[in-house]
């Protein structure tokens, strides 16, 4: 089964690109976000709700749905996509993030990694080999390699941590088996460029049908995140899409389809929409605040979400105060709607070869990191 | 405003009715089952939820509302319907029975009841002139007399409590305001038959264009519910509907069906399935349960809502496990549908003449009262 990447424009004026990536599930447009169902739910939102939203790809997570339900269970019921009802095209992670993200809960060697469930404390060990046969039971479109993502200016930790990530890319695309699920490779480096070069160069020659970014958005500042896009985008493969991982701020997505990104997931939306804020063009609206008490106007009166059609701030601000389910729903809407709608914006102006001006003034509504005031 | 009510039918066996009950906010056909939306949400669902589920009328209550986000705001932001985006029929209870409800939290005298928020601890006082008032400010389509609903078996208190609750439906009647509000009488008068039939005849006297039966599924038995409906309902008008409060196990809407109700609402739907607990005929479905943990089949093969159509029970019962608002919402979407396609099957049995057979074999299916196995 073959994976196509169709580059269907470039803009003139940076390395942005327009894109079909085709799979089994369906077509994803690019630039494109993908909520996170890390449960096999994207947290307060329905299937049908996110195909209203124009969701044209979800990311789930290895880790939890190994620790339950199961991913023999879930393979048993027909895999990811019939388990949840989403028949659109479906991204796994390794799970290698949630477990060096569980600290001392976990231990590390050459072949993989040990580690206790934040469930139940069972102990439980992943290797290469262990999170392909994972994702296979899972079987969605695009799975990972296996990675280990490190505190990104530890340099000595990162040299020892890329050896690791580069052998176990050898082992998951070794151990791959089912064509109809894409394998992406996975850059990692932390924010040293000498580091992203040899990885960006290491994983391209194991020629795979798509490659990541990893380590990135985890305590870097701005600036070291769009230098190390600036070195690793232009040594990956035009014809191969690029996913960055786990980023979801808007100001942050525009700024690395600049840089050649076309695919995104991030928690964000959904954890903001329980806690009751609002992304809206230029920063967030805290629905709690006082502020809106009174107010009957739409979270964004230009947005044209379920959520915005209907509901006034005075509302949705009384739900998150009672901590109604409907205030967590609403909100999750309209912020996935927020970004599944910026990539369709950026898609359609570089289509339309005007993403430069987008992007200036879409960025102007953002603080600049401080390095780049200048450039910009 | 005219609130007038249509009677199509009536079951040739029983005292069963089919009918449509006209509101500003549009027909509401009889009988008929409404989902509690208590702070101004039925929890977990949203209005276009609801009206997919073919919902026709909803209850909100005063108490929640008053308290917050407060009925004055409410009406500022343009009333309820507006607030909450539900364009449909709306009920409000008076809060009595919130307030009955607070224990030792409040103290009921001749004029009314002072009581303690459960939210702040703060002091309010109701009486029959400001229920009405925050029911006007929230501005439902059918509204509630305040009145008082003490423990069924208590002899004293309930002739006591009755004598209240009848200068109260005076007051609230003299008081009432909005010709687009329809203010329905309560019946209370706990199981004792006297009381029952002094309190039907004493509200019918007044003239309302509704009555509503209080003071039930509150502790008594089904025999005991079964027996005051058949003491009350015949003394009622024809020509009025008839509203069980707080009534919603199938098995109590078709006996209650059976004689003479037309209208129902119930928290239960919402709460069992936030429980993870599903209705299907003949009882319920704990999806917690690990009998569930590979089954792919739906709740119910038969239903036709969304959750059957699309997810199985092994999906469910991961969900509930894991906590998931998915979960809430999913299974609360099928037992809202139930309820509500219930109440839509007994009024088509009601208008082809087959409610009889319709109700035995309903009931079949269900554990009978001790004392009806005899007679059913």
């Amino acid at each position: 089964m073959s994976f196509e990447f169709e580059l269907l424009a470039r803009d003139p004026n940076s390395r942005a690109r327009a894109g079909i990536f085709h799979t089994p599930h369906g077509p994803v447009p690019t630039p494109v976000f993908a909520p996170v169902g890390t449960a096999a739910t994207v947290k307060a939102l329905s299937p049908r709700d996110l195909a209203d939203l124009g969701v044209k790809l979800l990311l789930s997570n290895s880790y939890h749905l190994y620790l339950r339900p199961g991913d023999e269970l879930v393979r048993d019921q027909g895999g990811l996509h019939r388990f949840m009802a989403w028949d659109g095209p479906i991204l796994t992670d390794s799970g290698g993030f949630q477990v060096f993200s569980l600290g001392e809960s976990r231990q590390v060697d050459a072949d993989g990694a040990t580690f206790r469930s934040h469930i139940d404390g069972s102990l439980h060990r992943f290797t290469p080999e262990r999170v392909m046969r994972i994702q296979e039971n899972l079987g969605a479109d695009i799975v990972m390699c296996l990675d280990e993502c490190p505190e990104p200016h530890d340099r000595a930790y990162n040299e020892v941590a890329l050896a690791r990530t580069h052998v176990w890319a050898e082992r998951c695309r070794a151990s791959h088996l089912r064509p109809d699920q894409a394998l992406f490779g996975i850059v990692q480096g932390g924010i040293f460029p000498d580091l992203r070069t040899a990885s960006a160069g290491f994983l391209t020659g194991l020629d795979f049908p798509g490659y990541a970014i990893g380590g990135l958005s985890v305590g870097e500042s701005k600036e070291e995140m769009h230098a190390m896009l600036d070195v690793v985008l232009p040594l990956l493969p035009e014809t191969k899409p690029r996913y960055l991982m786990g980023v979801g701020a808007p100001e942050d997505l525009v700024n690395a389809v600049l840089r050649g990104v076309d695919i995104f997931d991030c928690v964000l939306p959904t954890r903001l929409g329980r806690n009751g804020a609002a992304l809206v063009r230029g920063g967030r609206l805290n629905l709690r605040n006082a502020r809106y008490a009174q107010d009957p106007s739409p979270i964004d009166p230009q947005c044209d979400c379920y959520t915005c059609r209907h509901f006034g701030r005075a509302y949705l601000r009384h739900l998150a105060l009672s901590n109604e389910i409907l205030g967590h729903h609403l909100i999750s809407l309209h912020n996935v709607y927020f970004l599944v709608d910026l990539a369709r914006q950026m898609r359609a102006s570089i289509l339309a070869r005007t993403f430069a001006p987008f992007a200036t003034d879409y960025l102007a509504a953002y603080p600049l990191p401080a390095n780049e005031r200048d450039v910009a």
